[in-house]
């Protein structure tokens, strides 16, 4: 097989920049071995081309001037790895009308403007990828798109965010939520402002993107309904481990009769389910479908080398693809409603506080009764003067969960407001 | 994007045949979304045309000649779902050398013949893919070839066989070998001679294709050391639980300066591995290298939609792929020599039976430290008169642990034959 030159060019050329050259110049052997193709930068758009940079990129490609990329008919293929919606967003729509395949890294872009993107990579019939944005080097984008073609995915369970399940399995060692915090700061898995990740946010941005490829419909970060794990305390992971639980900031994409429902919330997750074994700063991403069952995939899911990996997997896949490969047509894409989030089912955990006194427990159960909400497990425990009820419920719609919770709220003996958390224990089914 | 109609062809048509035409045919819809083509089975070579079947074929599609297969010019793909090495090996020869792409389901034809197969391949410039054949719907070939391109993958881990993983996990639960391996055939996880599979034998196969891939390597099925769990007890899974582990069956092919080995063995895993957390009948394979860490996949590794799910999803890779795909180019792969089996490094779990009285304890770590093999835990019991230990070891070499043993079992304290297993702990370092 004769050896095919590739030259590629990169939007910025810092962590993840350097490491896709470094890898595409270490391993050129194994990428021709595999593919009978060499990639090699050529150019990298970058702001400073004096400062210091992680790998010493060849002479002359550094460059200030983006027109040189786009305008180069040499450049095959373009990697976007400077992060931000702009000048990004500017630099890949002129990348893919000027009939150049990219790659990129950046889940905010694809979250957000996937529906300006997309469709530019569709009318000029070139290739958009962007494995590198959801998870780093676990190729869930391209299993989705590739491998589960016909397996009518319903269902998308994921641990999306590193820093939150770091923080939540430091907190099982006894850990409060703001010693955990601190550690994953000292350590590089959170950042100084950890805002977007405590909040659930940047899980939202990637379930957006995993729901728009599962579902082969348009799904935005707008869509999806998010909740942060700032208000876990170690109460919470507790009650969960009393039940054989543990507490996890669950991304779940759901397709239920042609509707879907996407969201991000702090979950008890069963400890028999594969997502409860995943532990540090780990991703794991669950895809349940008719023909599969569930296909687990597990992994580091940050680090620049890692995006880096993935991003230069993006290109190799270019290369060995005809036409615009899968699921690029984005007229194709379907529309689904979205799911009333009342309608939602799950098993939920419900912590309810009540006055200590005879038919307090008679009430609750009535309420929750009166709703279809049926009981699998109860504990009552003391706590001061009164009681805490711990209810794990069989499968129940959110609304009506929430309906008779407002209504126990509502009861002479109630104490405060009772917190619900969905139960993660389904398995996918044949 | 019009649509491109793509006529294909089934070698066989029982229960993955049968899947795979109902999953093109009740799918056809999403697989034209996702690619733009529409696939539809237009002939299956069949015994017996009269037969019953999974699900209707259309009119004048089942056939008894091959010929009608190999000569239709129309016939873009062809899945071979027959099974068995003849003629299967045959007909895909033939196939292959007329110009049409191939896919199989078929692990001993990989696992045997891929040394004819592939050059076949590559020389006529088609592709053959073999997804199914490793793990079923789980896309882990996929991955490899075409994710990890330059991860520098330098160990597999796998639990590739699902009727030994869900015996071992039935003897969790107390029962013993027989007794899971009688319900493990009641539920039809497994044949009724089960040799194939509780001997290792199936697994090895698996893992001779996934080594082949994950190191560019020939391996075929003889490089492939195997060993099954007819010998496990439950005071293996005792000992094992004692140590916070659990007894898996372990598939490891590793890659150490340039030689590698592939072996297949009941081994202990830290009950903090992901692959503890793997139970029942499910399958999951572990990757790891130097530019992703450790990848793990999980899923069901076995079932007749599973497995034509991951057909046909070759199949669609087929048609979305330029050439002759990733790693075709079987010339291109390097020479590995196997490493030394006595070297290949592990910690160990140790079964010692000694008298006891007193020094007793002192001969065998002195035995142990003479040749480098250093102690991690060591729990001793009494068993009747004597002492039973159990030693888990740091890493140290098979050989060197080995000689060890075989000086320990010569101490006249000794009791019996010492036992070995490997342990599984480590994790993928970046």
């Amino acid at each position: 097989m004769a050896s095919v030159d590739v030259p590629v060019a990169l939007l910025g050329y810092g962590t993840v920049g350097a490491a896709v050259d470094r890898l595409l110049t270490e391993n050129a052997d194994d990428i021709e071995r595999a593919t009978g193709h060499r990639l090699r930068v050529v150019r990298a758009l970058v702001r400073r081309p004096e400062s210091e940079r992680g790998f010493s990129p060849s002479d002359g490609v550094l460059t200030t001037d983006f027109a040189s990329i786009r305008d180069d008919p040499g450049v095959a293929i373009v990697a976007e790895v400077m992060g931000g919606i702009e000048p990004a967003r500017g630099y890949v729509l002129e990348l893919l009308r000027a009939g150049k395949p990219v790659v990129t890294a950046n889940k905010q872009l694809i979250a957000q403007r996937g529906g300006e993107l997309f469709p530019a990579a569709s009318d000029a019939g070139v290739q958009l990828r962007f494995e590198a944005s959801v998870c780093a080097a676990i190729p869930v984008i391209k299993v989705l798109r590739e491998a589960l073609v016909v397996s009518n995915v319903h269902r998308v369970l994921g641990i999306v965010n590193g820093t939150t399940n770091y923080i939540l399995t430091q907190m099982e060692s006894g850990q409060t939520y703001a010693e955990a915090l601190a550690d994953a700061q000292r350590l590089g898995f959170a950042e100084a402002d950890p805002t977007d990740d405590v909040s659930g946010a940047d899980a939202a941005a990637k379930m957006a993107i995993l729901a728009t490829i599962a579902f082969g419909s348009r799904v935005t970060l707008t869509d999806v309904a998010f909740e942060g794990i700032e208000g876990i305390v170690p109460g919470h992971i507790r009650a969960a481990d009393e039940m054989g639980m543990v507490v996890r900031l669950i991304g779940a994409a759901t397709l239920v009769d042609g509707a879907c429902d996407v969201r991000v919330q702090p979950a008890l997750v069963d400890r028999h389910h594969p997502l409860a074994a995943v532990e540090g700063a780990f991703n794991a991403v669950m895809l349940q479908g008719d023909a599969i069952r569930e296909i687990m995939l597990e992994g580091p899911g940050a680090g620049g080398i890692e995006t880096a990996s993935a991003v230069v997997a993006d290109m190799v896949s270019i290369v060995g693809t005809s036409g615009t490969g899968f699921l690029q047509d984005d007229a194709a894409w379907r529309r689904l409603e979205r799911l009333e989030p009342g309608l939602l089912e799950s098993p939920f955990y419900l912590r309810i506080e009540v006055d200590d006194r005879a038919g307090v427990l008679a009430h609750v159960a009535e309420r929750l009764a009166a709703h279809g909400v049926s009981v699998a497990r109860l504990v009552q425990r003391q706590v001061g003067e009164g009681a805490a009820l711990h209810v794990v419920t069989h499968r129940a719609p959110a609304g009506a969960v929430d309906t008779a919770l407002a209504e126990i709220a509502a009861l002479p003996e109630s104490q405060g407001t009772p917190t619900r958390l969905a139960v993660v224990s389904d398995r996918g089914v044949p």
